[in-house]
């Protein structure tokens, strides 16, 4: 890996974690932990109202919600388009959260930033050059997920097109990664995201939803993922997981999803770490 | 693979493989073997001249060059665009051979189409599903490259999207996976080129300079694809490998690439086969 | 994987996990928490006292240390033999804890037995089933690593070769295994290690030194394997990790290891649980 | 790989690959072919006697048949052991061929080299290195798998343990790896075994049936090695597959074997090369 050191990307001795602000005052980086959380695709106005409503009661501190759906098969349900950007945009504004969305083609770009806050560059095209150049001309946060054949030197060289570009307000998303055993969906590198966030100055989030395929490891691996340092969670929560057009088996219910939030305040603690947006007295008050 | 039989792309009980036209006559999938040769890179006039030289000499059955490059790192050499489709195109119309380029983007196509006769989706681009569906509809045969990270049932699917689309002028490119063992660049999946040559209806052909990234290994894999029933290669070969701007260590000099082409037609005989447009009726009639 | 629930390795509906007696009143599988720690290889008297002094300071449940050392190389550092073995053995009597270490063949087993409290069976061994089915019969709790290799169906059928030999008394131990992705020793697969203690009834430990091969990365990941609700951890602790013989840059200084053992009792408690031994009544039943 | 160089398995510059004599006048590594044919599993007198039969009648240059089975559940059919060995023994004198079957442990060695020619270290013992020394020392040739997760390196090291320990008479056997492709058995790793007869001066063949485990694959793999330079192959080839104790759907029928042989030849002089035992006269004169 040479020439890593002049990489705007990495980290120079001493410099801190750079801090990306995804609206409505929330930032990543900063030290503090932040839950982005929603459905894996956006269905329906009665789904997206009671997903949002779901993980805004828990404590989410952004929504997130896929319009545009890349599925590997091309019969697949492939997403709502504008109109599932314009419900995901309506829960943003109601409940004062920043919302993320995925951006699939340069094409969509216009569209997008008219109604996301923070937009997601998915694994799958991690290493499409032309939307990376793009997205970052496109002044909003990027949250820039893994490749699942990715190795950490591209995934970092690929934020590094964005901050070229002239972006710097990207956020890493460690989402799972090929290996020979296909008993979970991805096997879930948290040792690369710690690498990375040592050797990178991005804050780095995790997906521990994508990366298990497993409902009942998602908690597990939400709870590793603050234990080793992650800045963040990108997490699926879908009202009725057995009714979901997409990921269905790795949907947090709302219940679960109380159940992690209210589990996470004493994991950070225990590293010296609270939720984005406690109040001091907050944290003392609450993590154990 | 639960409704495998059910998609177009696969081949039904009996069902011949696809005959794919290349343009200048030549086809992939009747049986014929067809050899794409050319630099990795289009870098200048003289490079381009030299290198197309050189493969026609060989017997190279159509010319290949990358006027846009997808690199890892945004400060890799990103290839001269336009310039060097015009190059190519003039190469293909002096020596009546269909040219091959890769197309990153969909505002490229309209571009492309202008000066190539097919059309190549890259291994990094292989789930970009919006230039799939706009390469669909594009009018031009496709090469279609395996994903480094892909399964062989999403390297399917990502063709099925093409099928899908109305295009089915699709020729499947087996070029490495990423294993654990990195001492070569990639992993040259073989058996998974056999078995996609079997299940599916679409012709497959095999990138021994890519999958392999050293020159001494190109050759005993180029022959060890035509042994196994590959319908074609696609090579990678420099006039000067040693100055490349691009993957020079894995191109075949000139010299290389003739005594290549000199051991296929025996390996071909083996197993029943020949080289595209090597009878002499076959020839008067226009493959070349 | 049919067949699966007739397996004794298994976790039945509502079966507890099974409680590991290691020696010494340490259990592993009842809930609490224990840390095994020592060096990768015994060196020399010195280098084990001082090494065992420092892990036990810092609240190690039992010590670790390896005689007989598979190496890749067979020009690498074999390891001290019995010698190293009446080492450990001393060690374990002066702090009355219980001692582990990697048993390589089957001749070595009745030495083994004389010496020390729990086998190892190596990542390398983890296939070789002339060494399973002797260890089950050798009457001494198990410690057994993922080959790097393996599957998890595999790893769990390598531990039902020791139970359905007759040895209940088993502990798995997740140490990373080969991906793509070559920038760490290892891709440590925490996700799997959830899915095996939910499907199997055998505690489950985690190595962060070999999985990881970065001393950086070891608190992250031994961090993260509490919270994701491993059993315990089998860690590398060094004097003087820079004088090594074998894999110094991945163990922890004693200050490091006391660090660890500072920050684990608040992850441990954010899910309920705490280290072995810890209550005022389990310390007079003799675990420490 | 630091200090290659000084290895004993390296080829240095100009040093001939080395020539194994496996028993009966067959060796592997002058320049010639030899086909080793036979059941996966020694399973009964009419099997081995059947196959034996077939695999002699289409020309096989040595017998092949597991007595002790390394088999991943210890519920599967573990081999004939002794009975088996006596059968394959008498088989080989039978026909004069030299016979190869695996050892698995150094406690079966003196019972092993009692009836067999040729050890053969498999893949899940490839690591396994108090038996790499041990057969170091049992006076036999050697025919050393590549374990499913070894690195090409790591498998060149496992045959310096036998070089350094004195026996130079080693064959390397390429039978695929693991990767995140699971549509097939393993990912046979061609161009890995063309790197490694580059590099070291041991003889590489290539097992076609344990890498696909696909019949349909076995002969365009088979002809694939061999057009890429391998010295031979390691097939199973079984009366009936159909009703196989072990591996049955990667084995050919004595029809399917016979056609293989038929073909190889042709691929063979397509290099310049032909079947172990060839005279000259009829190498030019059924070559093609």
């Amino acid at each position: 890996m040479a020439g890593q050191e002049a990489r705007k990307v990495m980290r120079k001795a001493g410099e801190a974690t750079t801090v990306v602000s995804l609206g409505h005052g929330l930032t990543l980086g900063g030290g503090d932990f932040a839950v982005i959380a929603g459905p894996c695709a956006l269905e329906n106005v009665e789904q997206v109202d009671k997903a949002s409503a779901a993980v805004v009661a828990g404590g989410a501190h952004a929504l997130r919600g896929g319009a545009f759906k890349p599925r590997t098969s091309p019969y697949s349900f492939q997403g709502l388009g504008e109109v599932g950007l314009k419900l995901l945009a309506e829960q943003g504004r109601k409940h004062r959260l920043p919302v993320v969305s995925e951006v699939m083609d340069v094409a969509q770009l216009p569209l997008m930033v008219d109604y996301v806050d923070v937009l997601q560059i998915g694994a799958r095209n991690m290493h499409n050059f032309s939307l990376l150049r793009a997205v970052a001309k496109a002044n909003r946060p990027v949250v820039l997920k893994r490749g699942f054949g990715a190795t950490l030197e591209e995934w970092l060289l690929a934020a590094e097109y964005l901050l070229d570009g002239g972006n710097d307000q990207v956020v890493l998303c460690e989402r799972g990664i090929r290996s020979f055993d296909t008993t979970l969906r991805n096997t879930l590198d948290l040792a690369g995201m710690a690498w990375v966030r040592e050797h990178s100055k991005l804050p780095v989030i995790v997906d521990p939803s994508h990366s298990t395929g497993h409902q009942s490891l998602v908690i597990p691996m939400a709870l590793a993922a603050a234990a080793a340092g992650a800045d963040g969670l990108l997490v699926e929560v879908h009202p009725t997981p057995e009714t979901a057009l997409c990921d269905g088996p790795q949907a947090l219910t709302p219940a679960l999803f109380g159940q992690l939030m209210g589990t996470l305040p004493a994991i950070l603690a225990a590293t010296g770490r609270r939720f984005a947006g406690s109040t001091p007295l907050a944290a003392v008050g609450g993590t154990r």
